[in-house]
């Protein structure tokens, strides 16, 4: 549904473009939910988008777009705004995405967005700036309700109309602070419209609530949020004091974010973006994993040169080498994933290290011995050799056993190290499990064949 | 910080159980969270794990935490729990949970639940379970606030204090429907407060609905309400009758759920769930697709087999299969991994299947010739072998190549033919690349090697 949509948006835009009726594409663009334009991007070329952007005239519209954008995009269209169009579309962003926006922008272009803000605007976005990435801090929004527990429901209500309260961008919470504006309560629209009008917070503000320094990593606040299932969670400073909230919807493209890293990290393209464009930057960031593989198989190289008399008795022996490589390859990987996504998604608790990787050892010699078994027959019956057919049985059995010990042992010692366990995967554990596998049915077979 | 509090907590009633003290077990268990509850369970046996969730006595507070349990942890307690406590818990679930709740049990003991409880109740419940898994009608609340367009603002806040609405879950947005159910318009709890209480529903209502039929894949309403940053999605039937609301909550459960589920099926682990503590049934479902790795290997066999007169000529060749196969098998992930998360998460648009394919292809190249020189300059050096060590390079350049080829282009032509790409992944993608790479490298070596 949403496909189809984006695809005819973008086709009549493509159309619109290519005729050059720049008032029939400003009317629609002005008709159109901000948040479908993003998608249209990515479909035309550098100097269409940039053409595309300066069809949208309203600021709001373009401060929506322009944080949803993928960053080659929006940086392609930064270099033609000026600071004064910039200044404006920061203006018009939640305090939240003009952080990551300003981020985004050479140092000396961001200085000088700042100063030409408003006082009052750029000391906030400053402040933001202050926080590390990826933190509470970072992705919080600073506009949120805070009143005293004294107020009425009806005066709250009635302060919601306020012009201060405009700008909130989720008002569903409404927090009670103290005299130093430490949090010491929250109460919900729901509530306020349900009790009398004369009820004041204090009686019917629930009194324990959970909140977030603004240190704590992002992916901590989504676990809580997703926990509770709130729609926003409030964020302290070191003094207890409210600064901010962070509302689902930031939360919502934290699990996504999350999700991809994790998977990339695992598949050992680290800090690419799936959208990067630039051949140079992906090859950059590919290179040094696949050191970790060629180290790992020029390793394997001597490791067969050890045996290569027995490889010139027994030519046959290099046969095998894929498969034995490949099964213990493979189910190093499904150990490695299901231990990784395990241990992201809060279901394995690294704590309990023996229960994991015993298990994992289990399933991996059990389809060791299964595949083992098949493998050494068919070598059997086709080259009639025992001792070749228990050797490559063998190594079949004991590369994936070894693979899914070490494909659920090594992520498991990771993160109780505090190390990123989906690092530990991919060509870490692959290049180990190949060199292991090698070795494993190179030394078994030389015994067996007495070579 | 959520870690240390899951910690704390799981330690002290593991304690208390040791010990048997029901009695502070019962007042820890009154005070806490009910969502603090579930990771408890996953530290403890199945007998306490039993003995632990018939001390929680709030039927609301116990429907949470089944709800949000494991599955093997809720089939244990589920053993021990009689109908009546069954219904009971099922009573105090918002309905989208108790329809996958209900969908858990064996069929003998649903049915018998079912017609334990109220006729309301059961029929709402099985209204929902005729929808499809995954689907928003398996995944949407039947309650939700919907009115006739000549309420004023004062009624709406007047009639949110009926009973009716005291189970909505989510009351945010107020729905406004015609005569026929059909939905027209929507306003939210922020706007009834800050309008005129005499004003009615149509005067400011949003006219735009976006909503999203019953049979749509939950993924796709993940999508929506991620792009347009809404708390809930309204759902309608074939007849535009507005039925039901997908809250932003599910949809955290459902993005995090798809995150997992895509990870797991690129490694070949299907349908497997992380937390499954069966080695049987784990075993099972990895077999199969290791059986695609196993048929390559079986190929592989047959190819260097038939090259085995040049392997007895030249047996350093054998050396170099498994630095060869490894990069192919490394960069055929990260290509693959790239394109499939790409297509996941809507950043690679499947239809510049060529623009994405021509990148990856450049990028392998590129990395496929800078690790092929660095190979075949070492083996020059080391064999003092020319012909050898240009085959080795060609051997890792093409592979190398054509990994990011098959990586990249697979995945592409599953996402096309709307075959899932993350299973294209995996097994498959190593498989074909190990292939190749084997019958490339000795083909170029016999020919260069002249035997």
């Amino acid at each position: 549904m949403l496909v189809e949509r984006n695809r005819i948006l973008t086709e009549t835009i493509k159309r619109l473009m290519r005729r050059g009726s720049e008032a029939r594409l400003a009317k629609i663009i002005s008709k159109v939910h901000a948040a479908d334009l993003p998608s249209v991007f990515s479909s035309l070329s550098y100097s269409n988008q940039r053409r595309l952007f300066y069809l949208i005239r309203d600021p709001e519209k373009r401060a929506i777009v322009i944080s949803e954008l993928d960053e080659d995009i929006s940086l392609n269209i930064i270099e033609d705004l000026s600071l004064a169009d910039l200044a404006e579309i920061i203006k018009n962003m939640p305090s939240d995405d003009s952080v990551a926006f300003i981020r985004m922008l050479p140092q000396q272009k961001a200085e000088a967005v700042l100063g030409m803000m408003e006082k009052t605007e750029s000391e906030e976005v400053e402040g933001l700036l202050r926080y590390d990435d990826d933190t509470a801090g970072s992705i919080m929004n600073p506009d949120f309700i805070a009143l005293k527990e004294n107020m009425t429901a009806g005066e709250v209500i009635a302060s919601l109309q306020s012009q201060e309260y405009m700008d909130v961008e989720m008002p569903f919470y409404i927090y009670v602070i103290n005299e130093d504006g430490c949090l010491v309560g929250v109460s919900s629209l729901r509530q306020l419209v349900v009790v009398p009008p004369s009820t004041p917070l204090r009686e019917f503000m629930a009194r324990e609530v959970i909140s977030v320094t603004t240190d704590i990593d992002q992916e901590e606040v989504a676990k809580i949020v997703a926990r509770y299932d709130f729609l926003a969670v409030p964020v302290v400073d070191q003094d207890a004091k409210m600064v901010g909230i962070v509302t689902v919807d930031d939360i919502i493209d934290v699990i996504r974010e999350e999700a991809t890293e994790d998977i990339l990290k695992m598949a050992g393209v680290g800090e690419e973006f799936v959208e990067t464009k630039s051949i140079v930057r992906s090859t950059r960031i590919r290179l040094p994993w696949l050191f970790a593989s060629f180290l790992g198989g020029i390793l394997a190289i001597f490791i067969i040169a050890h045996f290569e008399e027995s490889l010139k008795q027994v030519s046959y022996l290099a046969l095998f080498i894929p498969v034995i490589m490949g099964m213990g390859g493979n189910i190093g990987i499904q150990s490695s994933t299901i231990v990784v996504r395990g241990i992201a998604t809060g279901r394995i608790n690294i704590r309990h290290l023996w229960t994991v990787v015993s298990k994992e050892l289990a399933i991996g010699m059990i389809l060791g011995v299964f595949y083992g078994l098949i493998l050494g027959s068919l070598v059997r019956f086709h080259y009639s050799l025992n001792a070749l057919a228990i050797s490559v049985a063998i190594g079949v059995m004991s590369s994936m056993t070894v693979a899914a010990l070490v494909g659920s042992f090594m992520p498991m010692i990771f993160a109780r190290m505090h190390i990123d366990p989906a690092v530990a995967t991919g060509p870490f554990v692959t290049s180990s499990i190949d060199i292991l596998s090698v070795l494993i049915y190179f030394q078994v077979a030389t015994i067996l064949l007495g070579i």
